[in-house]
């Protein structure tokens, strides 16, 4: 179909295309979907192309094309473009090989992942990758040829040095914000630990919501080096590095479906880590009734990333931590803020179980890198919290992030819920803790969240707070109250 | 997230939103993905809205809506929008169920239909879908429930007449346009004939391209009504009507996946045939070597297709015929005119092979309603065409389509292959000769196409033409040159 082109002012990242519905329709493209363009002087295969649907911004004899398209097509305004629906890339047809049962080799993967950086597989394209993982499986095999083709199409970062370490959480528990702890303690002592951090897609807060509320989290790749140097390590969020473009691609469409295939759950998490460089990996895997996997998953993950782990020659140690509730009393950015600092700081009534869990995990850190003796970590952990050195690690790696310590905002609206009689907490549901908080507005306002009192065993008198939700609207904080009324998120003896 | 509502002027039939890079990324959004959007002062669910990324059309405190969502929710320019994740639809959750191997029920079916229609389901979304049907399958309970969905999400056609008759193929052969001569003659002996088409995605040209070259084909139900009341029948483009919405969206994303499940096969077509009121319903199903089908799976849709024909108490009838080779001389809109032109006015050398197919599939229908006895269908429908009265009634339909029948335009530059001694034709591969067509220019250019000269089993002479390929553009021309040398369609003994 020959169009004339009409230039919209649109940056989009990727080239886009502008059709009306009809000439979509004509085309057989739907919106989201590709297109090959090209000059009609042109011999060769044409640029693929996103097309968006817009009767306004073009007419029937145009096609729009954003700042992207214009710039690698060297197109004049007027000029006349042929538009035709794509050729399927050809890792579609490995997908399907995917799907029909047969296994990817080295090749494919790297094809497939190659197409989906440059924007050559469509959304429900990478959903049907996605798909074909999860209905089908993916062998060992594959999973490590998924995690090479993630890290070759990325940026590494490199800090010659021997004792980069990382550790990573598989997530799901509310106000589980080790991080900073674990990152302060383990630089304190010496390591090198660049961390990379998500932010919260479908919990409460992600290390990188929380960092953000008092620092900057997006550096380029040379910004984080210099940070890691003059204070050995960092807290930024990993997807504004593009270290490993295809796994955030491939993640967004995945959140959107909630659907989580194992070998890109490893893929994901095993990229990033190589990706930085870590010699050191330690992972923690929560579980529980309602954390992200039970008992049973998360030995069968363990065993996964243990063989990954050898094959890509990394000492890694892998911890199954027991989750039947919120570790720390915050949730939500700024509330789990505070948590983080009063355990740095180690102001009196601290809560006690965050800090438990982060010396548990810098301890292992410490051992595994060969800095104290097995056995001897923990403590070692502990002294370095004790003595103050880890908050000014903290305060440190804040300010080489443009930040500055203060005291916490809490959103303008509360309600806190009151135990009527003497009572004891016999559970918490993770995952309805989490919808709740968010319901009040995290992560997307960092002062809002909750605040709970006590923990799964402890006895609340008549009159005492079991709860406390913060909300910066009116509205979201009446909506929060209904769900935790109707959810119970919390259970009694 | 709160931003400030901006109106870009965009009609795209759907609420869309507009929201920079950063923003989305914060909300975990991706292109084409979903948001919940609401004003401050909303207290139940917010709108579901499809999110497009723009860096320009609006900043980062902004977001720009489409008339869609601004009618939608009453906006006025500046208002404060609160714009989230949009939480999964619950027929998220029904198709991971069948993804997990579970059975379906009617009222999942009916739920996973209505969000496709009113777009609650995302394009990744429908892939899923689609994916779970092609690796699960479907169960017959499964595609029956799918079918009676897509009818009751759409419009019916309603005629209140015994005699009304459909025809369908499969497709995947090159020329095979026997629809307007297998309509004319029906309507000619009285049947009820109210054809809606498909456009081509994949192949040369659909019916409705074909027709669209000498008339309208998109029609409102109350014009079709109109027309069918006039001449008896109709030849309109079925993606126009909107009689089964949720069949039009999910094979845009089938098509563009180039996955074919079988349930949505048979849904497709099952629900467009019920949809518009067919009592007597004939499944052309051609299978060959080349063809869409082999005879083995050929025959196995036959038996679903009399199964579903049973369940839905229609008389149904299903065909194979063995597909070696192109029906016709043209492939091609304008080509494939000429060759239903020539068969219907019986113009000297027309097409043996086009009328041949017609007849038995006119003469079928003839049978199945009872206007003839068994085996005299073919005879009878053969004496409506040596009649002329088909071509009058052609004639009649497209005149009432508004449109004129007239001579044939064929495209500007042309090649024509000869052969360089005697030869015998052995083989036609049906995939390739519809690849090439598209190169030429099908079906965007309707003047642009194919004409060979003999069949499977004739014999050329030293000098005689093989091919004569058409195209509106030398490049385009060249491009099929290098294919047909390169890919060799036709084979010789």
């Amino acid at each position: 179909m020959e169009l004339k082109t009409k230039f919209i002012g649109l940056t989009t990242g990727i080239p886009v295309i502008l059709l009306t519905q009809k000439n979509a329709d004509k085309l057989g493209i739907t919106v989201g979907g590709r297109a090959e363009v090209k000059k009609t002087s042109q011999k060769d295969k044409g640029l693929s192309v996103i097309v968006d649907i817009s009767n306004n911004l073009a007419t029937s004899k145009e096609v729009g094309v954003s700042k992207e398209t214009k710039n690698r097509l060297n197109l004049k305004k007027g000029q006349i473009l042929d538009v035709n629906l794509a050729e399927p890339p050809n890792s579609l047809i490995l997908i399907k090989k995917k799907l029909n049962k047969k296994e990817l080799s080295e090749k494919d993967l790297d094809e497939i992942i190659e197409d989906v950086v440059d924007n050559s597989l469509s959304g429900p394209e990478i959903a049907l990758f996605i798909s074909a993982m999860y209905s089908r499986g993916m062998t060992l095999k594959e999973t490590v040829y998924l995690i090479k083709s993630i890290l070759e199409s990325g940026n590494e970062l490199k800090f010659r040095n021997k004792f980069v370490v990382d550790k990573h959480c598989i997530g799901g528990i509310p106000g589980n914000r080790t991080t900073p702890i674990v990152v302060s303690i383990c630089a304190a002592a010496g390591l090198l630990m660049p961390k990379n951090s998500s932010r919260a897609i479908t919990s409460a807060a992600g290390t990188a919501d929380v960092i953000e509320t008092i620092a900057k989290i997006e550096f380029t790749l040379s910004e984080i080096k210099k940070i890691v140097k003059r204070t050995n390590a960092c807290m930024v969020w990993g997807g504004a590095l593009g270290i490993v473009p295809a796994d955030s691609k491939i993640i967004k469409i995945e959140k959107s479906l909630k659907l989580d295939p194992e070998a890109q759950l490893l893929a994901s998490i095993m990229s990033k880590k190589l990706a930085s460089d870590s010699n050191f990996i330690l992972i923690d895997i929560p579980y529980g009734r309602t954390a992200k996997v039970d008992r049973k998953k998360a030995l069968h993950l363990k065993r996964k990333f243990e063989r990954l782990g050898k094959y890509f020659h990394k000492k890694m140690k892998v911890v199954l931590t027991r989750a039947n509730e919120p570790i720390g009393n915050g949730i939500g950015p700024e509330l789990e803020l505070r948590d983080v600092i009063n355990v740095l700081k180690q102001i009196e009534n601290y809560p006690q179980d965050l800090e438990q869990k982060s010396i548990f995990l810098a301890g292992n850190l410490l051992e595994m890198v060969g800095k104290v003796s097995v056995g001897e970590g923990m403590s070692m952990a502990k002294n370095i919290l004790s003595s103050g050195e880890a908050y000014k690690k903290f305060k440190q790696i804040i300010e080489a992030q443009k930040g500055k310590i203060r005291g916490i905002k809490l959103a303008k609206h509360k309600k806190s819920f009151i135990v009527k009689r003497k009572r004891k907490i016999k559970s918490f549901d993770n995952q309805k803790i989490n919808a709740l908080a968010r319901i009040a507005g995290c992560p997307s306002y960092k002062s809002a969240g909750l605040y709970i009192y006590k923990h799964v065993g402890e006895t609340l008198d008549k009159g005492d707070k079991i709860l406390t939700i913060y909300s910066e609207s009116k509205t979201r904080l009446k909506h929060a109250i209904d769900y935790y009324k109707k959810a119970k998120p919390i259970k009694f003896k």
